[in-house]
């Protein structure tokens, strides 16, 4: 391909939106242009690179047996009000209401889509596993689209769906799953951070997300500087680091819990400064609310009068409301992701004020466990190793000092409901947890039955019994693998691309593009693209310091310079590399060719 | 690729509103599924001969410079506004106004979003011309979707634009698309009628239509028995024929021009029977409204008081309403596409009776060329042939006998207007001309300055003057293409692929996949595969006539059996011969790899 006969329009000035390397460097390069706020076409070179990435995750698919299939973009508003999503995606999802009046979604995503096509076909237990995915536009309205493609509006995303008889076939599909995940990124160059979920009560992990470290990242990890442990914050755990509790714990073992008058003390600064201690001295007591609860609360305090029903037809039986005392470490705050998981509740939030008082008694800030017999107590391992704590006494402008658990308070469920930080301890090793920012490129996840239920998917097992099959969801975001590719692999000349997915493999410049110089340069694209080597020739009749700066700036792995002094010889440079070689030409072509078909190599 | 691995639910029924073989065949083979009314999802065996199509299309639109590009199927409305089609594209255009008050069109064509990449990046004469496409999701709001994917809702389009700075440049590569278009369908294996537009006045076809015959199409073409002359109807020309002349003009030389009386005539039917003749002798007068007309019309009769003015800057200038006198013979029809084309103009539509009898100063029926000065007369070829026609005589309840052209009438222009009939004859070559039904699979069209002049698109040309480009539009309808292949290529069993567009090259069924006939099976399907043949093997546990049936449903070109009593040697059929074949393994293996790379060669 002649630089001249595609277009590949490099710019010097970096756009003053662009504000992260892979949007500026996709605009400079010429690779992509902005049509509209979140919304950006690629042009020759940008969709070269783009489609590589979607073969490379075709290929993966393909290998562990699941089947490409083409539902539709638009896709009739019926199905997502079947699943229930109608009303809980938000206005995120694009909906249109045609002439017809019927209403029609531009997806988002597509497990509705993809369940009722399988719904359809699904007959026999025999045809289960069931793998599918697709390539295909997505569109999500985000209210603030920025950094160019990573976090666009319209975007392409490989999203598969399985379903299974059983748990053991959805976990060898999850595996097979996360397996193919690695091999995708590692093929596209990405070093990428696999956040496995908190192992549930079922043993195995039921979700996996495949980060990329990036300081634009929305999401926090927690990463051990000992071991592999990787964790979202939201449910990252931690090991209860004793060694850190207050030095009051230490000579208490004997004291009596007392109450002390604590007037004008609300919040846990003041009662710091009002006792001179630090907040790793209290029991910081939080009451909260959840909806649509699951978890059995029969004996639970305060929950005698609680009755569980089950909302809808086929859905699990849940109490609408309840409220808890949840208690951790005053320096310490409550994960309310890790909180509702726990309860299975749909959603938890902290009480009104009117719901503390009725509850502790007090006014709100005099919360504790101790003598709490109103709602159940979830307490943290952090507060359940203090022995000798400070809390509120349910009574206002009240507080217990030396209170000790198992003879003080009692929790009824002790778990990891706090919010893990950098500094704890990995919940697996033990070792100390750092933060990173990073940037979700795919997901797995086991979906259960909340699809395949709702949707009313049914097939017939050995012995003829109908049964709801169980599924499986896996996404890769193709736009924002391929940005984090370049945020990965960029110097401040431009972009250097793995040769998977470069979009060419070599760059042959000619110093200036005529005579010998032009003969031997096409002799060696013609070599090089019999052997399947993908090569630009820079044919413009510009200075040759504009084709390097250009070269170097759309980072073509192998750069070839031609010119007249050297011939035979020719000068060889990778991207990434200060030295150039020369060589004559036949040894070029060679040693390029094996390094290409070496690095493609699946 | 084992059956039992993929997904091919193929159906005994024929689904009750699937009316069209491809329909049918695409439901029945397990290719398709309705998600909704005109929108259809591709299974895998469906998904694979659709890519086929669409790489078919690629390959041929890369061999001709044409660069593939990506812009998003979810576009802004804005540019729609800019080039006025926001008002101008109806109903049929899905548009949504999303959470920021936005407008947004999911794309039923891109014109406006390419137009507005290239205006950014367009600077030198030296890009040009410059040549783009892409293949992606269309969406248009058919009122009333069917035929399956031939006129479905969501769909996939092939659509190039190129811009020029000349009208030769254009040309060239109009003409390379007719080649590119050429060779796609017949890679394809369509037989397709190439339907040129008449000439314009710049000599040249200006569009091309790609049509299949179907029964269902919606247009109606007119095609010569002689030669290759092929026309949309909206478009077909046709040479005078004077044999058909009525036999009344042969001995008229010399009669006079005559008013007779014709009370309670009307029609022509009514004259008709009034004068004992027949349609052939009348010339049929109407009066045409005509909007937005852009041809000259300075010295025409009744034209004086007209002004031409310049509707927006850059537009050409047009008399806002003109009103014409259209002959031709009273057994024919106006053609009004023709017209317009004609006169240029926006639209013509028969004009008012009140306009009617103000032009013409008689009752409505009365209209006729003789003496007629209030407005330009317009005559087909088939009326000035006329010597001696009966017309209306411009008075109520009279007609004029032994009308003669240049002695009692003479038009304003001749020009062909008149709609083209089976029996006329061909304007190349005098034959005679034949009607089919026709459905437009892709469309070249020289689009002129429409959208580079209102979406203001500028270059500097070689003088360092500001221009703007020439465009040409080029589309195929890749889902459309598919059903037509299978419209061509099936019969009472089932489809008979193309070896080109087969989704597999050869289908394998072992009458038992077990023992020495399972080895047997896998031994060919690996021995094919090595050799680049896509092989389906049928390793179902059904009856034999259940895969035979199900292997001439999906149409695989090559089927090979393998039983028990020919091993070693297998039996080969082809799709569409009645008699197999037997042959040992590695004959049959090197026959059919001959025969496939033969087919699908470029």
């Amino acid at each position: 391909m002649k630089f001249s006969e595609t277009l590949i329009p490099t710019l010097r000035e970096v756009p003053a939106d662009a504000v992260i390397a892979s949007h500026r460097l996709m605009l400079r390069a010429g690779m992509l242009r902005k049509l509209a706020n979140g919304l950006f076409a690629y042009l020759p070179l940008g969709l070269r690179s783009f489609r590589k990435v979607e073969r490379i995750i075709r290929e993966e698919m393909d290998a562990i047996g699941c089947l490409e299939i083409k539902p539709t973009v638009v896709t009739p508003g019926e199905l997502w009000k079947e699943s229930g999503r109608w009303d809980t995606m938000g206005e995120s999802m694009l909906r249109v209401r045609n002439r017809m009046s019927a209403d029609l979604v531009v997806s988002p995503t597509a497990e509705e889509a993809v369940t009722s096509i399988i719904r359809d076909e699904l007959s026999s237990y025999k045809q289960l596993p069931l793998l599918v995915y697709q390539i295909n536009t997505k569109y999500r309205d985000e209210i603030r689209p920025r950094y160019g493609v990573m976090r666009g509006r319209e975007f392409t995303m490989k999203d598969a769906y399985s379903y299974h008889q059983d748990d053991a076939s959805l976990d060898n599909t999850y595996q097979a799953m996360g397996v193919a995940y690695r091999r995708i990124f590692k093929r596209c160059g990405l070093t990428v951070i696999p956040v496995k979920a908190d192992s549930g009560p079922m043993g195995g992990a039921n979700s996996e997300e495949f980060m990329v470290e990036s300081t634009i990242g929305d999401n926090t990890l927690l990463l051990c500087k000992a071991c592999t442990y990787a964790a979202n914050v939201e449910k990252a755990g931690c090991e209860p680091d004793f060694s850190k509790l207050s030095q009051v714990n230490d000579s208490s073992d004997n004291m009596k819990m007392e109450k002390i008058p604590t007037p004008q003390v609300k919040t846990i600064a003041e009662l710091c400064e009002f006792l001179k201690t630090d907040a790793r001295s209290f029991i910081k007591t939080l009451i909260y609310r959840a909806v649509n609860v699951e978890l059995d609360l029969s004996g639970a305090p305060g929950c005698a009068n609680l009755k569980k029903h089950r909302p809808a037809p086929g859905a699990p039986e849940v109490y609408d409301e309840a409220f808890f005392a949840v208690c951790t470490r005053g320096d310490l705050d409550v994960n309310e992701v890790k909180l509702a998981a726990l309860l299975k509740a749909s959603d938890v939030s902290l009480a009104g004020d009117a719901d503390v008082v009725r509850i502790t008694n007090a006014p709100v800030g005099f919360a504790g466990p101790a003598r709490l017999s109103s709602v159940p107590i979830i307490a943290d391992p952090a507060a359940t190793a203090m022995t000798d704590a400070v809390t509120g006494a349910l009574e206002a402008d009240s507080h217990f000092i030396h209170v000790m658990v198992g003879r003080d308070w009692s929790p009824w469920r002790t778990a990891d409901v706090r919010v893990v930080k950098a500094g704890d301890l990995c919940p697996v090793c033990g070792g100390e947890l750092y933060e990173k920012k990073g940037t979700e490129l795919g997901h797995i996840f086991k979906l259960g039955y909340k699809y395949t239920k709702t949707m009313n998917v049914r097939y017939l097992d050995e012995n003829g019994v109908s049964q709801t099959p169980i599924m499986g969801t896996y996404g890769i975001g193709v736009d924002r693998a391929l940005a984090s590719i370049i945020e990965e692999y960029h110097d401040d000349a431009g972009i250097l691309w793995p040769m998977t997915v470069a979009p060419f493999h070599v760059i042959v410049i000619p110093i200036k593009y005529e005579d010998k110089v032009k003969a031997a340069t096409d002799i060696i694209a013609d070599k090089l693209e019999r052997r399947g080597i993908e090569v630009l020739v820079d044919d413009r009749a510009e200075r040759p310091g504009v084709k390097f700066n250009d070269a170097d700036l759309i980072g073509i792995p192998f750069r070839i310079v031609v010119g007249e002094k050297n011939l035979p010889r020719v000068e060889v440079k990778l991207r990434g590399e200060k030295e150039a070689f020369l060589a004559e030409i036949p040894d070029a072509v060679e040693r390029i060719t094996a390094v290409v078909r070496e690095a493609v190599r699946k």
